[in-house]
């Protein structure tokens, strides 16, 4: 099994490490991922700039590709210039950090996954839902697991799997879920400053505390012990309201 | 009405003058606006750097707020930090360029739309479908009547409204439809070469010439020579496939 993986935390990050450490068992492991942080730059490409790759190690071994650019740049990159084989599976993070609800929209790491999905690959994207003392261990086995199982089961054309994982020992989390995406989203408002020179700017800052009744949702399942795994996928057509916009008279 | 436009050809495009002078006649029009072109950012926004507002001029006259950032960080920025109001109608474009079919993935115009309507306010992305000889006239025109419209109509909570326009003279137009996202994409390659002290890199490069049998889809809406119209939204569930992921025994 040839496995392709990427992040937004950068090469260097020690979630894509445990990740890889952990596929490694499962297949044949290339890592192609940022030189540096793109945290929020959803689903950006490069396109005005050239895109450099340099090898990257860790460990003092060769451990990847780290290339100058998103981490959709770095899936396309990692199929299309630098792998031999088309790979099986495409895997995106482990991000530190929860991608739950909207915030996918702004995830890199969700990116990275989708790009895979978009080019007909069995992805996933496994998101750590803390900012603090993250633990992968339980993340990177978790991921390995469903590697396997992806194996044998198949997604629809365009369909990837978002995995969110609470920060919790292994004996503290409850089980898995299949989930829904929270339509919920931060809460962000802007801090406005005054540099050393007079000049105005602002930091874009927020919080997440929504409340959502969806019972079935990643945010709920991940707010109660649970692992989720929301299938997503692109379609973004609203065919509910499709009937009605045509009654508008365009 | 009060109107906030963006887009992601950067506030000195075009396409952005030809609409906001439009929606000028439509209600009180606020522009705020990448200070330089941002294309194919996706839904990206600006969290590890501080933002950056200064005032811009167009034709000697005040014209609007350039943002050191993306649509998306635009449209958060005019709705909470420099609009007085909130405003009654978000339009992001026009588009150097069509955003159909997944390429709405990749698009920064989309994305200031998009925000939009994550903020609950009724929200449209207008591109031209074209690189070249753009005559943004027809769609400026297309975009006030529009807004006129969306007074009176309702879109459900998160859902926006997709439009593209051929380059086509008035006369040659054949009409408007409402459209689905075409489930296609770029056929993306790279251009690998050498710099002149010996390095390595790419030049991410593609064509768009796929096949749709969708007839409903913005793709073939556009080639017939017609407008389209999509309702989009980011519920990203693939509900179809719930119950059969849950059958996976995760």
């Amino acid at each position: 099994m040839e496995i392709l993986i990427t992040n937004d935390d950068g090469i260097y990050a020690e979630g894509i490490f445990a990740l890889a450490e952990a596929l490694k068992k499962v297949g044949n492991v290339t890592v192609v991922a940022p030189d540096t942080q793109r945290s929020a730059v959803g689903h950006a490409i490069t396109i005005t700039d050239p895109l450099r790759v340099v090898t990257a190690r860790r460990n003092g071994k060769f451990f990847g590709y780290a290339a100058s650019g998103t981490p959709a740049d770095c899936v396309k990159l990692g199929i299309k210039a630098i792998m031999k084989k088309k790979p099986d599976l495409v895997v995106s993070g482990i991000n530190l950090g929860g991608n739950q609800a909207y915030n996918i929209l702004y995830s890199g790491t969700v990116s990275g996954a989708t790009e895979g999905a978009l080019l007909g690959i069995p992805s996933m994207a496994v998101s750590l839902d803390t900012f603090v003392n993250p633990d992968f261990r339980g993340s990177a086995a978790f991921a390995a697991k469903l590697a396997k199982l992806m194996k044998t089961k198949a997604l629809p054309h365009g369909t990837l799997l978002n995995v969110n994982l609470p920060n919790l020992p292994a004996r503290r989390i409850k089980g898995v879920r299949v989930t829904t995406q929270s339509l919920t989203c931060f809460n962000d408002w802007f801090d406005k400053r005054t540099d050393p020179h007079g000049n105005t700017y602002y930091w874009m800052t927020g919080d997440y505390k929504p409340k959502d009744s969806d019972k079935k949702s990643d945010l709920n399942a991940l707010r109660a012990g649970y692992i989720s795994v929301t299938p997503i996928h692109f379609d973004l057509t609203n065919y509910a309201f499709f009937g009605e916009l045509e009654k508008w008279g365009l």
